[in-house]
């Protein structure tokens, strides 16, 4: 099946690589090394081995994904021949860049977080740019993937509310089938009690301020519902303010810039005539 | 054909959307406004009213690709059935929001660039995750996007010359098809020298010092080149010290950082029930 | 995008259908009506409008999926290019009758549970040949789709008990993403002990007599767990013993036959001159 | 190329085994048997092996597609990749149930049919979910799969005589590519008569009763074409009273109900740690 | 469905055309027209016209498939988008080229023939390079499009005599379905002969010259079988010799030449802008 | 990916070989020898052995792209699965014999042009109909590709030019990316003059007679250009006349009939069984 991997190197080559047919023979095999240009947590590389593997060339990692690397480390060798390296390199090494660049990130806020509250999971968002394999970044870095897409998760946001209503709304949600739940999105603490009364399985609270989401945690525990809802908030979190919320008593922080401003982590490949061995 | 906002969406919606199925009526229509949650240079737009479009949905633009807005400011209207509104919302907000992010970031430096020397262009790199739509991207907000793929120009880079030599390499390049100007990527004032003595059409000096960079320049000059051949910068390049590359004599400086490291512009989408008018 | 429509359409037509090309002129104009040759309840008209118009031709409905018909009734028109209408022909008729037979049989099986336990859903499985189609036909019957795919819910199965064992399975399935429930197939009493003790969200009883059934349901109501866990029962429940599992304390009957020995319910297209109108 | 195996996986697994990813360790071995849960002829091993090789799976076929398998028995196994069994083993005993109950059913129809009339030929129709599969399963059950679909074949239909006259369409057929045969379907003896005087190649009786076919066959007889001119009958005809239309002077009788109200086979895989041989 | 059309539109346009995106204005109108640049039989107009029209262009038809149009002759205009009259143009021109070409050639080989032997089908062979359109053209010129693919004819070749012997491969192929004839290539009288005794339903005669063929005729007719068995010759046949061919006693004469050989009939498009009519 | 080969084979193949797997056991293994029918350089080897390999079989190369053939030699071996030889006979030897024809025809051409002037490239033009491989087919007779697609080079025609004037379009043009030469195709004197003065780097003189061809060629001269800009001709060159353009004072001549009007090479293969070798 086509993955991203074969998508963006089809952008990229739409006829070939000009460059290495005009100037590499045919036959000539290469060794290279992917190298680190600056620390991180390195994610990507598993998938990666896969779609290499597929061009025909021997690829031997020398670190494993949730690996912390320093600069200068290689991570992997790639051998074989040398116009197919050529062709995948900048496709391999913009998906090994991003993927290090969320799992470091996240990896960052999930410490800074579990320090101060220990049951708060970090989730993703959907605003990811290469689907999956975003969501398989955060999880090397410890964070949750949250819904895959927009099919395998019930999450009544304001829209849906505000075209038929959040009572209506988690009415049909509820007569749907039994193997999922439903979340909701609540915008005050009016609506997260709603919410509560008509037992949904989790509430997310968008942009509440720490003091309005700790009223709805204290709510939810008078009622005797704790146990069975869960609490996540989203909206205006970032690594500095983080600790605030994650002191609050709830289940998961959503946090969008971990994949939608995703700074890149820098890794190279060097590539030598076989000959040459590292 | 398949583009880039086709692939998202299907990762995005592999079997529908669920959570509208069972909550909105299939019949509902709907009016959506996207919203700037903060200021930028848009893009995007253009390309996503065509997308919008094949769904069914009447699509007013109120801002154009190149525009500044302001945070608040409505850009867009969609128009029609809810359902399909939510299933694309996400998508054309990641979009929107990675475009209008290197746009901006383009335009900033190109400005910063230009009150400095009015002959350097601004390009991008192949460091892309759209593919060409954050090439798009980069030439509205002014940058040039240099090669869009590995098919469309000769950029004779460290590894070709690793494996064949760089005059062997320009050699055999110039043999290829007349239509093409050739590139050479040096790492050092002598094989700058080397590149100019083989009459190549550009020369990419990677990673240099302005003071080589301007020792490169004179030598092209005394050798009565300087109209022949095109001079790009690249490596190690921000925003803090652009200035100092700039006031080189130079024409191009290329920027990976403009595509790979993004920060997101935030827009948002409100939906609101049909007869609700703006 | 390609759906399950145009797959069989192209399986049938791969290079046209000569018999029409040869006999029927290009442009002549048809009209068409689908008629029931036996009773049963209609699904997939929905589905088809919408595939048919996508060939040009004019479709009204004369029923809905959902209801019932007659031997002899006319469930649709369809005007237009005669080569068309025949073209789709017997796609149309397979995906109709298949789904309409899928349907019947639901709404039969729904309609005896409900007389005797009005608190069990009937749900299809993924024994399915048309993939979502089959599922849709299931809910236009009245039955709940269950899992779509693999991809949508975790139900951990007696081959992954075998290869990981019962506690660690679930153990693991905890640690997963906070949005999804999770289900564990039992083969034993014990088993299914075991499950309630670990907290799951379902437990399925697969080949369980109706006592054991009642014994399981027993002890979860004396642990208190009634309404924290759903029980779901499957294998070897067919149309005449249904009756004895519904009047169990359970919640969901999955049944495999729904989908994977359906009887197909007839349906013919009758055309004629564009003329002659009905 | 994308067979129906892959398009069915596809829909089943649209973003992974969400189950098996979570409980499975990614580089575990399994082994897997296939057993058949009811007696029945076997088909689409074959298939099924090409299709599970491709998976990097290892498989030994203990039956072959033929022959006839007892409750209990093992039919197939598999080695590998645990993961990857379980991704693929409903689609899998899926096609494989799907199959066997076709030619067992046409098994057993044929050989009913040959122990009164050894001439005549058991042929599928195009109602059929599986497209090509569905006409394999009918072959190795020992009928004959009529045209594969609208493209291999001459078949002049009520529709196509309602559109422009039994004659005209004859007509117009004949001048086509000589490569192909004619067939009609007629409705009356009378039509069948006009069929012979056109000299057709096949002549399909549509529900007609079994004196009528006579009828027709000693009017071919008479006009001395009985050997130039096939004759095929199709339409009511069920198990019960198929040895009425046997008997008949005939070539071939197609029944739909082969493959549109198909009786599955049921088969399960039984998965095991790799150290567990069979 | 994809076609050719798109097939090679995207070999020709995979990121575009870059030098009407860089000098025509976006939303500029334009008028083309189809000029014929030298005399031929056209055809191809009815397909390029729906093609066309898929990308918005009004397509207005002044000749139709299977007329004759001079030098200098306008045949269809173009009206709309001037970047998507650009963007096809060549795509355009290249199929009407080579189908005009084709039918030409066709056309002029059977007006030979017919003049010598009105019983002589002229047909193509599978040396095609357009798939079907070649075949569709061939038509057009009046020709017969023999097998349009490997799918839909059983022709027993040397091959397969090679690898189980005349007998046995007749033998086998006369098991298979009713539905289809049998034709057998031999490239002896010897065989020829045997191929009668066989009964297939039509013989080609490779490589032999016309008294062989005359023999081969006589045979038949001796045997009585001539008005069953048809006769098809092939190899070595050209427009210099066929009518020494064309006048045996035969039914088809099949020609590779014309499409593995064809000369283009040249066709230009004059492109303006939208103000000036024709 | 899919290529022209797998395109050609699916039409070719849309569901099987079935003379193929009529006559021939699926398991019998097959020796077949690619041998040239006439006299010919040989083109596509290369790439027809790696398709052919994908299907399983073995492949020996005995000439290489680029070597002149003689009618008789073998030229290439191919052993293993008798069907799978079967299925890609023609559109193996279709494709060899197109290639060769193109490359035959373009040494022809070069070896005429060099004998009267060393410096003359023969370039392609996009009248193709395999696209790459029309074109891979000219560079290994010896010509130049010219541009591949819409997509990589700037190439300013007349219709470019009749929408938006000559000025216009190539001010527009020069502000693009820097990477790419801008071409102009002119059709008169005073044009070419015109593209001078505004120092495109190549002028395509469309359809001019080698006199003015010589004045322009003297003008660039007068100028101090000819070392700057190239010149190209086209339009009214065949093989008759070629050599007087050739003795003019110009870069590269174009001509469409290369691969718009091929004559092909013709290739057999002879399939026999395993045991006897060559």
């Amino acid at each position: 099946m086509t993955t991203i991997f074969e998508k963006l190197l089809e952008e990229d080559t739409s006829f070939g690589d000009i460059t290495s047919e005009v100037t590499v023979p045919e036959d000539l095999d290469a060794h290279a090394k992917v190298i680190a240009k600056e620390e991180g947590l390195i994610a990507g590389l598993k998938y990666l081995e896969e779609k290499t593997k597929n061009f025909g060339l021997k690829v031997t990692l020398l670190k494993k994904d949730g690996e912390f690397v320093k600069k200068g480390e290689v991570v992997a060798l790639l051998d074989g021949n040398a116009r197919k390296i050529l062709l995948i390199e900048r496709t391999f090494l913009n998906i090994l860049g991003r993927m290090s660049g969320i799992a470091t990130a996240t990896r960052r806020v999930v410490e800074k977080v579990k320090s101060v509250n220990q049951n708060v999971r970090i989730a993703a968002t959907r605003k990811t740019f290469l689907g999956q394999l975003d969501k398989i970044a955060v999880i090397i870095g410890g964070g949750d993937p949250h819904r895959w897409s927009l099919s395998d998760h019930i999450l009544i946001k304001d829209s849906h509310i505000a075209l038929v209503g959040l009572e209506e709304a988690i009415r049909r949600a509820k007569k749907t089938s039994f193997i999922r739940k439903i979340e909701v999105e609540v915008e005050s603490v009016k609506d997260a009690v709603k919410a509560m009364n008509l037992s949904v399985d989790i509430i997310l609270l968008d942009n509440f301020k720490p003091e309005q989401i700790s009223k709805v945690a204290r709510l939810l525990k008078t009622k005797g519902l704790r146990d069975k809802i869960l609490l996540e908030v989203s909206g205006g979190i970032n690594e500095k303010n983080i600790t605030e919320y994650a002191e609050c008593d709830i289940d998961i922080i959503s946090i969008g810039a971990l994949t939608h401003s995703t700074k890149n982590i820098d890794f190279s490949m060097e590539t030598s005539l076989k000959q040459k061995k590292t």
